[in-house]
């Protein structure tokens, strides 16, 4: 079921590539020096702060802002109907219940696939014995510094209860993964970090095309 | 060449439904309803507010992080050798060089179109004839109340010059549209409003199989 051929290029499960010399770019790269960072407090997902950085081939000095904070994970788990588990749950930002995938952020000190199947738990009451990990892609690489890692859980079976946080509200969907890839197709989820999990799997699951 | 059969659900070019009854949804959903607002002040890509809010369903009283700002667009650009123009592009929150697709903020007052053309003449120089809008997703549902907008631009062609800000150092990467479906399958986009760009561009193109 899971052909296993997918190379995602993370072999140690880091988006290291990244952080090294970026094979696309033609030109050296040289560093952005950050000359000074003043801290602007806490914002419960993450803290806040500016930093003034130089444009190493300008010269320019500017200003940027930074929300530093935990990785976070995203399950795609899959029963033995061959239906994905996934939610409706209310999202502050745009005010709306969205179908999305279950999943959260890392505590400290936690393991990604420790939060990745503790997530599942607490938001579905879900677990599954055959998990893969499915590389990453950055929160928002633009003024994040954390990533969103995705995870394929199969043989997902309902063996707890859910535990929300008072801020969630969530209601269970139980989608076809074959649909999966229609709702991917039409644009019907408006989680960014869903739509990139949910490709991931069709991807690993062969389910793509 | 374009088949122009995909049904993305927003008819007007706003993710409407997001905003309506969640069509997956079982139960009546109640608005969450908004107790305070308190402004942080300005970050530069958006403001910043706390709010609190009661969950209709417990009654739970919480405070939630909110950065609204105006939505961004970005653009798939394709010229006459099948080949996509991408940009690697610094990018603070993780700080490094990321392949990516050109695009940015929609200016005040701007059309969401309009800004999609500017932003592929200000990064690449390109301009494009054939424009096709692709949807949209929430940049960051969780905690952001803006949308990011994705458009395809065909016979694309260099017809300007680069307009960098002082916070972009942009190089040009030119990339077959058939590598385009091999970077998103093997993972190579960190940036996921590019995953979800490129994905979208690619159904439109019926270049996904």
């Amino acid at each position: 079921m899971v052909p296993g051929k997918l190379d995602l290029g993370f072999p140690t499960g880091l988006p290291t590539f990244a952080l090294r010399q970026n094979p696309f770019m033609k030109k050296k790269i040289q560093p952005w020096p950050v000359i000074e960072t003043e801290k602007l407090g806490h914002l419960k997902l993450f803290d806040c702060e500016v930093q003034k950085v130089r444009n190493p081939y300008s010269g320019a000095l500017l200003d940027i802002t930074l929300l530093t904070g935990n990785d976070s994970v995203n399950v795609v788990a899959v029963n033995s109907d061959d239906k994905a588990i996934l939610i409706n749950q209310y999202r502050f930002g745009i005010g709306a219940y969205i179908a999305e995938l279950p999943g959260g952020m890392v505590d400290d000190g936690e393991d990604h696939l420790q939060a990745a199947k503790r997530e599942l738990m607490e938001e579905t009451g879900y677990e599954a014995t055959e998990w893969h990990y499915l590389g990453c892609v950055a929160s928002n690489p633009v003024f994040m510094d954390s990533y969103v890692h995705h995870y394929l859980a199969l043989n997902a079976t309902p063996t707890g209860q859910q535990n929300l946080e008072p801020a969630e509200d969530i209601e269970l969907l139980e989608i076809p993964v074959d649909e999966l890839k229609e709702m991917l197709s039409r644009g019907k989820f408006l989680h960014p970090h869903t739509v990139s999990g949910v490709l991931r799997s069709l991807i690993q699951l062969n389910r793509l095309t």
